[in-house]
């Protein structure tokens, strides 16, 4: 795949400010950037933005909302108005989207935590469809589902989107979490049929992996099958940004120029 | 719960010899030892099977066969004349079940693997059947699918060991590996009605696990609710024992005999 659809995280690039990033990204001939939050360190979030834009870079996403559950009550109303100002955020950065880590309390059933997570979407939807700031759950692998999410197939994500029923609410797929699933096929048809396939994620899963945060492979170096996934998200009528999420130990102590060319590289060739 | 169908897998007390863990188990009031492989050293199977039963403690499972997938035809012919000779050793021990932890392998799709996986276990299945072992398919947690398994839930370990539709096939339920599956509780109440139930494995998920392989934790230790998932068991018809399998590298540098103790101990409480 040329670079066409290609975006990147800001955090694939962590030692690098925004500015270098943008800079960087937008020589090598990527075409997107998701923003995360802490790359909007030393500017607001409007500026943020335009610097993207000045570089002809699309903004395509905003990097993460979501942590509803908690056994507190006063935690999750805390939770709810600290999205609100994410929502807020993505909308001045102008971002499409913001993605939801949606995630999960130990102490409590993963069906409560899936209730507050829900709860906690549908209290923050009202401002995202008045901001035109689509919510995208993102399911996380069920290595995370501890305390990062209670949302861990995509099939739970579909659920849940359909059941809060907006247009503004969606799913983020992304391979590193998704992959072992026998029923990804069908749950990525089926959020495609229907509008709610937000975002796609790619990055590999390292047969030896030895970290289990930041040990993500680039595309090609581990076991997922790119191509075979990109092409059910195709059939699925989706036709946005692949969007690069590495985060790795090994590689943000790599020199980060070299790094973008190799995952340049790696896009072109694997996914 | 009671020590009455207490079982503990011989890897929990690594460092012990057989003797060793047999001698302590008992003192204990454990009543059931799984057997590891590495466990049964210095004798033969019928030996170590003869020293366990003679410490008026039942064999409960030998642990383990599997490891069917593999891109070369001769490797698979290998892995199969390999689990025969571990189901001779089981049928030696003493042991009703070996459990299966199936395999897979990075460069061929879990489907292939799945495949293989069923091939193999069909062509270990007559002599299975006429030593009257039986074979307890385990689900391996998703992050295993790289490489250790491409059954990642009970629901697809059922599907297994259903279509092969043997009574020497069934499940193994660890609840390390399934307790995220939002399926489990249905699940289990599938393999309890048709009689695949075989085996059933605690521990807890540690919520900040420091080694994907190693770091298990003691139950009541993490965020798995034991009682709930013991619950679904129970009411799925099974009354065998409750197998105690702990790989920690942190435990395994403790006195062993202190441990033990607090394997018990945790047993009683959150068993």
């Amino acid at each position: 795949m040329n670079l066409d659809k290609c975006c990147i995280h800001t955090i694939t690039t962590k030692p690098w400010s925004l500015s270098e990033a943008v800079d960087h990204y937008a020589a090598a001939g990527v075409k997107g950037v998701s923003v995360w939050q802490n790359a909007v360190e030393n500017s607001t979030h409007h500026q943020a933005g335009e610097l993207i834009r000045s570089h002809g870079l699309d903004v395509v996403s905003y990097v993460r909302g979501g942590f509803f559950p908690h056994t507190s009550t006063s935690e999750r109303a805390k939770a709810i108005e600290h999205n609100k100002k994410l929502v807020e955020e993505t909308a001045a950065l102008g971002a499409p989207l913001i993605v939801l880590v949606c995630g999960a309390t130990p102490g409590q059933s993963l069906e409560t935590s899936r209730q507050q997570i829900r709860d906690g979407i549908e209290a923050v939807l009202p401002l995202a469809e008045e901001l035109n700031v689509k919510l995208a759950i993102e399911p996380l692998h069920p290595m995370y589902a501890a305390d990062r999410s209670a949302i861990n197939t995509l099939g739970q994500a579909n659920d849940m989107a359909e059941a809060i029923g907006s247009a503004h609410v969606g799913v983020a797929v992304d391979v590193y979490h998704l992959w072992w699933d026998g029923a990804l096929e069908t749950e990525i048809a089926r959020c495609g049929a229907n509008g709610n396939l937000l975002a796609y994620h790619v990055c590999d899963w390292k047969v030896n992996t030895l970290d289990m945060l930041n040990d993500r492979g680039l595309m090609g170096e581990g076991c997922i099958d790119l191509k075979r996934i990109g092409s059910w998200v195709e059939k699925a009528g989706f036709d946005g940004y692949h969007e690069v999420e590495i985060f790795s130990d090994i590689y943000w102590k790599m020199d980060q120029s070299e790094f973008l060319y190799k995952v340049t590289q790696a896009f072109k060739a694997h996914v």
